[in-house]
């Protein structure tokens, strides 16, 4: 089974446990609706490549950790998008979940995913210091001080630490799937930390770049919110094509602080094939 | 140590990791607030009761599941006051979380502390089978099917079912306590949640009846809201006098369904005292 087949099938089964008597329909309908049809996978996916690179032998724990991470993002987006935040209307596309189901089911939405990330790691069948490693770098990911639920709140500080902000808000989560790839497959992880960061910094700064100079339909939600919002931005700082310079050397820099594997080369072609697909289409000639 | 000041020290050094340079500091005031000063720590109370009844083995597993507990329950109370739910504009005798801190703090409080409690699992350092156990009780006490979140959600659809509406509210969290208790503890769980499950639904009608027939001085929270909101309450069910009736019915029940165990006397004592704490002074006389 391919890896997509792989983190869709190990989604599938995390949300399909809301969808049982007993369980408000509508409650495991918000849920399914957060999570599929899905996005990019960016984080399972570099989550599958980093354990493939570390010669996974724990197929399971890898697509537990994968989903986690998945689920995570997912509740941060329903959350993200809620009308004392950004108040997004779109998300690929077509309605947020607040638009659709309300705001109370976005909320509890995201509340439930958040926890069903940790019973998806619970179930791991897997040594159990590798279990708790998992949770712990999971949990760091997104709680305080420096995960993504951090790194929304510094947007409701009256002096943002742009560095803390970046760092939590997408760092962690990409800090966290190299690392769980890792932990996922017994090897020591920590020394991936710095790939995910410098891939989530690298997101970050694309995903600016997409604000700034994408068409609303080629990314499926509304362009020009960070402005909108008085938001700190790459593009604002460095200029378009500072930041896709940025960009790029920040991917680049991931690679090269890959620690030594068994098979980076699939992990090096990710990284790569990232960078190009996330620049908007109209820059693409920009892109090195 | 006795065991309110481990509930509070167990409590206050998860809360800590968020005071740290690094993080929002306005997230970690809003999560303290969140969870400080003490309410009546009913869980955790119940979970040290139990884990002393069935000899305790390991403080540290059963602190941090108390924590846990209490710091889950502490996220529902943030969510459920959010405007588009209760609107609650006080707790606890002062203003509820987003009254104090605006509301995206209050969503993002409730998310991190629910990443806190399995962070605080996840440090335990026990036998990992213990732990495994310990973090999927408390992740379905929480999540979907069947948790608090879930309970939540029945009041977001058009027909709502009463019997799992209050087994997920309030009894999913106490059902925990009793579990939670006896797994830290290392013994045969399963049979304890029952246990939980009917000291929940006494919960649940001992809240209906201080809804209906508290000061609202006395409970530190608006009173009649079950009333005013169309909320389903044994109160309306069966009458005051049968809601305490049934309330005491569900106690003695709770009690004769002990498993065996070690030293059971506290923690029958406990159940009675809370019995009689529940119901509102005015009302003492009619308490058997």
């Amino acid at each position: 089974m391919d890896v997509t087949a792989r983190i869709e099938r190990a989604l599938d089964e995390a949300v399909a446990t809301a969808e049982v008597p007993g369980c408000p329909p509508r409650l495991a309908a918000a849920m399914r609706y957060a999570v599929f049809p899905r996005g990019a996978r960016v984080r399972p996916r570099l989550c599958h490549a980093v354990a493939a690179a570390c010669g996974e032998d724990h197929p399971g724990a890898t697509e537990a950790a994968g989903a986690a991470l998945e689920l995570l993002h997912c509740a941060s987006l329903v959350h993200d998008d809620l009308p004392c935040f950004d108040a997004a209307e779109t998300r690929r596309g077509r309605p947020s979940v607040h638009k659709a189901f309300g705001e109370p089911l976005a909320v509890l939405a995201g509340d439930a995913l958040i926890v069903l990330a940790f019973q998806t790691l619970a179930r791991i069948k897997c040594a159990p210091e590798r279990l708790a490693m998992l949770t712990l770098t999971v949990a760091r990911s997104v709680g305080v001080p420096t995960g993504i639920v951090a790194g929304q709140a510094w947007e409701c500080e009256s002096q943002i630490d742009l560095v803390h902000y970046h760092r939590c808000k997408t760092g962690a989560l990409f800090a966290a799937a190299t690392v769980a790839g890792a932990a996922s497959a017994g090897v020591d992880a920590e020394p991936w930390r710095i790939v995910g960061e410098k891939l989530g910094e690298a997101y970050q700064v694309a995903d600016d770049i997409r604000d700034a100079a994408s068409d609303e339909e080629e990314i499926g939600k509304p362009i020009g919110r960070d402005l909108a919002l008085g938001r700190p931005s790459a593009v604002i700082e460095l200029g378009l094509d500072g930041a896709i310079h940025r960009m790029h050397g920040l991917v680049h820099g991931a690679i090269d602080s890959m620690p030594p594997c068994r098979n980076g080369s699939e992990l090096r072609s990710l990284m790569l094939s990232e960078a190009k697909r996330l620049v908007p289409k109209k820059l693409a000639q920009f892109a090195a």
